[in-house]
């Protein structure tokens, strides 16, 4: 696997913003791509080309989405695909393209294939570093993670960067996360794998809510490791998978510390559910609530909020009484109403950490969800008002 | 009618914050609360009083919300209607007690009674004005209406105050409405005359998407109009129907246009769908967006962060090449693409505008829904980080 970068001037001046990530003949890839109904041109184009080709290399551009662009967007995702082609001598329909950036202009094609050459003479296996630089967009810092683990009795390496600091909401891989491994296994295994994976991790966070209409996470698996395919050992295989949710998991939690405008790192944890799905929009709820978010970036206990949240979430005959929520270590709430033992003071020493833990229990049932979200805070307005202009 | 205001220093300060609202006897009301599961004890006691008796009373405080606050907090509502009816002479099931402000603190229960005392000596057929501005919470000023129409050959007179700035997303009439007429009309026609003016107005609007607690409309009609009900005139009836939508469509826009931090007032439309259902889906999807709201902030004509808050509503068979999108008069995506006539000069224009109206065309219907938002404004991140500090 190599990786090359290159400083396309796509709308970013003096970085990188195109990279190249080179995989092995015989690697095995899987993906997931955002469920947004408006899909991104290039995101239309990486599903086709991965579901009946094994792909060869990944185009990467930031700093444009080619969203919302028709199809003269197909065209231009269908051309760099073709260029990266050339780069490296495949066929176009191995190569899978990914933007992210700005929704609705044309990319400057013309910069792009320009990038897609240079990054081509600096293809490297050491290239991880720049590429995860090469991929952000209004993130402060890059993402990257490597785990290595023993499946089947050898060494196994799972190495991964991401992106994505704003439009961040599952239901899918947030926008974009590339996962490498030398692990031998076949293309099911490792979708299923991908698949439970980013259950718990990449689909699990929100920073607002917003589904990006880029979103995509491709892993790919060299099989460089040798042995025979885990699949045919369920063990190796389980090792495997669990590698990879925590690889995963460690990107989701890295990409909310670095969330736009956050100052805050909030797990929402729900609990005796009756089933994960109601965990998890209870869990949603709040995390989206920018009446909590506010409370958290001021470290004020408002935990009403909360409560409020919860109450909103449209669950079918809650029972309030059985309700109870803790903050940090602090019983904030018990079935209901304010624990007895509640002082203010408590509330906003637990609200005053870097990385909280809102603890939900519904008191009717067994399952469990988890969400991961940031804070909303001036500087997030500020980001938000001030990144087109 | 009469109305009566004082400053309890429940938690403001040098303000009234403490209102009587005395209806004759005889007057029909009709109600409608928060479908938050957590409810305020307020709003429980209230329903409860509704449902069975024929009110005499309103209690309204604002600085408390006495939410989340228990058995006490039942008894505590109470006891404010046993010191209301005490005022004018009724039972105390004829009360009905509202309260707004911030949630899990005990009502200060001296300072209430106190102050329903003193409201109870200046009770006045002029004491409206006063009465809007004391139960504001971050409200920066007050929202009345007043409206003469004429039904079954008769003026009728219907006068509203609303408050409400924060934790604002319907499911029932916002945080806290109250409407007075001087029309003889049945409960049950006035209960449904409420309901469908709701839909159309205080609960088509959200600030935050946060549903409140302690949300409650009230409708009161005195009957002092004279003539026969309303309601043996199916044609008076409708007159009055409408007249009570306008009423609540006028309170919902201004909630809207004081909503916390608020700097534009929003129309999301969104029409062409198959029921309206799906059209509201879509315009919550496109007013709950941070990103949406920011942009509305700055200005900036991001089209691409309302395409993909389209994109991720959540509708089945979504054809995005029928999707349509229009800023004020300025169409920015015809069939799922940026439209060849649109230049970002012309979108910005229809941005900077302090009221703006998003049309979305879903091709696919003749439904059509339209809710109202506000923007995102480092204001409201300001009004909400420092609320109860």
């Amino acid at each position: 696997m190599r990786l090359g970068a290159a400083a396309a001037g796509i709308r970013y001046r003096d970085r990188d913003d195109l990279v190249l990530m080179e995989l092995a003949p015989g690697t095995e890839c899987a993906g997931a791509f955002t469920r947004n109904a408006f899909c991104a041109a290039p995101v239309q184009v990486a599903r086709a080309h991965l579901e009946h080709h094994r792909p060869r290399l990944l185009v990467i551009n930031s700093g444009n989405a080619n969203a919302g662009t028709g199809a003269r967007g197909l065209a231009d995702a269908e051309a760099t695909c073709a260029a990266g082609a050339e780069q490296i001598g495949c066929r176009h329909e191995e190569v899978l393209p990914f933007s992210t950036g700005v929704i609705g202009e044309h990319l400057p094609m013309d910069r792009v294939l320009h990038g897609v050459a240079e990054a081509g003479k600096n293809l490297s296996a050491d290239g991880w570093s720049r590429a995860a630089e090469a991929i952000l967009t209004t993130d402060t810092r890059p993402k990257l993670a490597s785990l290595t683990l023993e499946a089947g009795g050898r060494p196994v390496i799972i190495t991964a960067m991401a992106k994505g600091a704003g439009m961040i909401c599952p239901n899918m891989a947030t926008l974009l996360a590339f996962i490498a491994t030398d692990a031998r296994i076949s293309k099911a295994d490792l979708a299923h794998c991908l698949e439970t994976s980013l259950a718990h991790s990449l689909n699990a966070i929100t920073v607002d809510g917003d589904t990006s209409t880029n979103d995509a996470c491709v892993v790919a698996a060299t099989g460089a490791a040798g042995g025979p395919p885990l699949g045919e050992d369920r063990a190796a295989l389980e090792v495997f998978r669990q590698g990879l949710g925590k690889v995963c998991e460690f990107l989701a939690v890295n990409l909310i510390r670095d969330a736009e405008g956050a100052t805050k790192l909030v797990a929402v944890e729900v609990e005796h559910g009756r089933d994960a799905e109601e965990c998890r929009r209870v869990a949603y709820t709040v995390a989206h609530s920018p009446l909590v978010k506010t409370a958290l970036y001021a470290s004020d206990a408002n935990w009403g909020r909360i409560l409020a949240a919860v109450g909103r979430s449209g669950l079918e005959d809650m029972d309030v009484g059985a309700v109870s929520i803790t903050l940090g270590r602090v019983c904030i709430v018990r079935n209901g109403e304010v624990d007895p033992s509640y002082r203010d003071e408590l509330g906003q020493e637990a609200m005053a950490a870097a990385e909280i833990t809102v603890r939900i229990s519904l008191g009717r049932g067994e399952a469990s969800a988890r969400v991961w979200t940031s804070d909303l805070s001036h500087e997030y307005v500020k980001i938000n008002a001030e990144y087109r202009s």
